[in-house]
């Protein structure tokens, strides 16, 4: 049985996209659901999800666990995954972290791209790693099953993470450095000592994550890929592709400046570019993922491991989380 | 004129001790109001304040600015600064820095012992310095007008704070290293680098900052002075007691431990000792500011240096804040 999941995916839900991701045949995804939203006002998003899989019965459901994924498969359906791109709902309270597993979070961000309470983040100019609070809130991660994911945390940090961890940790969203060298992007060691942890990377497909951003070509991509599968195990690749569709522009002002800042962060934008980048034209929604599988069997892998890649390999990981 | 001022108390607050500190000539004292709570819980704090404000009108009211020194002087009054030792009611969010000082807030900590948004704390393993939330937050404290306080900060990060911040910094409550070396207290370099500033260090009298802790005698600490004095400015040195009269044992818990950890830290304390530490007997209570006054003198304060540091340095520190 081959799986199609999309480990992140960050859109301006609605019946639309739900049928866009339904086409593309996608049994899973890992959807965002707050960046940084405090307890209160996750239940608030949480009701408001609540309402969606209700209207969209058809279509989604709250994914809890891998068995999930397969009952999606049968139902032709899709599971949604919930997870937040920020340490913020659990506040400065461990005893949060079994209460938004209970409301269905399985992964979660120990940073965005500031100094957390955990640890810190990649657009910090140091990186002091997991803090005290940090260690003892990935123990409580790994006792309640919610993986650990280092997509926009610095470098140090991710690697005490992974040290500290008993279970495999997430790369949710974000591309190898050797490609395209930003922030947000990972280097070669931190992808290998990921790897041989049994740790994931689901690569991007955010314009500001791929070389030449929008203009970056399937082929340019695939041989990322390639290359990738040269330095780590492809078992530990699959797909994050950070979609934001139909998102407003004043929704990565948020995603950026939170309530942290009076002055304007510009983030991976610029003052020129301060909105959501244009998608490639082979990848503008998950309907993309079929060229991806065109593009990755040009560039030389076989069916296993384009499947592994698509989402076989998430399937995996998704199976030893709990 | 001279004025007396304790610039850290956190005592169990009851008449009795707004007596006491009347009775040891006290015109000021600097008190934690906050540890951990969030901006909800501060105000429920601030609330009882009130009422304590009401019922001991007498002998207290509440301190805006330098002015209430005096006029708690003229009135026989001691006058209450409120402080925070940890961000927490500031949670992420930098419109509140405006809100707590409407509230009355003169002094706020960026760090407890931990890693807080804003900056590193002297029990974490690595110090990242001032994060990009704190350095805007310390721009919106100099703008509203309360004091950085990095009397639990590691070192780095209150060199950056020092260095960002427009105004002179406080360490309200520490000792210098060279006399008793824990995490608490402070380098050198660090205490030359904050009095070259214009900052103040307010000398602490709680017994985990003291060499010989309970058992530390008076000379003992004035010879500490009078070298603190030959290191930096006498202009600069106050006295920051860190006085816990009449807590119970659960509130120094609560203050190590707050809702981060699901094991228990003992912070400066031990299993062995976990709770307050007996004072010596020498300073009590804040009545011990006429040994202090005796100390002093004794060792080779003057006239001046000693009423300086007893209060008017700190007066003079307040007159600059606003």
């Amino acid at each position: 049985m081959n799986y199609k999941i999309d480990n992140l995916q960050y859109c301006n839900w609605s019946r639309k996209v739900f049928k866009i991701n339904r086409q593309a045949g996608l049994d899973a995804i890992h959807v965002t659901i707050v960046y940084h939203e405090d307890f209160d006002e996750l239940q608030e998003v949480v009701n408001k999800w609540s309402i969606l899989f209700e209207e969209n019965k058809d279509l989604i459901f709250l994914g809890r666990n891998f068995k999930d994924i397969e009952k999606a498969k049968k139902e032709n359906k899709t599971a949604i995954f919930f997870g937040f791109q920020n340490c913020s709902p659990v506040e400065d309270d461990i005893g949060l972290i079994e209460k938004v597993h209970e409301l269905g979070c399985l992964f979660m961000q120990l940073t965005y791209n500031n100094q957390s309470l955990l640890a810190t983040g990649c657009y910090e100019k140091n990186d002091s790693g997991v803090t005290n609070f940090g260690r003892e809130a990935i123990k409580e991660m790994n006792r309640v099953g919610i993986v650990i994911d280092m997509s926009h945390s610095a470098e140090k940090s991710t690697i005490d993470a992974i040290e500290i961890s008993e279970k495999p940790i997430a790369i949710t969203h974000a591309n190898p450095s050797f490609w395209h060298d930003v922030k947000r992007n990972k280097s070669n060691e931190l992808l290998k000592i990921l790897s041989q942890s049994g740790g994931m990377i689901g690569l991007s497909l955010y314009p500001h994550h791929l070389k030449d951003g929008t203009n970056c070509t399937l082929n340019s991509f695939c041989e990322m890929v390639a290359k990738t599968a040269e330095l780590i195990e492809v078992k530990n690749i699959g797909i994050g592709s950070d979609l934001c569709l139909y998102q407003p522009d004043k929704v990565v002002e948020w995603m950026r400046n939170g309530t942290w800042t009076k002055s304007i962060n510009f983030g991976e934008g610029s003052k020129k570019v301060p909105g959501f980048p244009r998608q490639p034209d082979w990848f503008l929604d998950a309907r993309g993922f079929s060229n991806l599988e065109v593009g990755l069997k040009k560039i030389g892998f076989n069916n296993d491991e384009v499947n592994g890649i698509l989402g076989n390999n998430w399937f995996t990981f998704y199976k030893g989380i709990n």
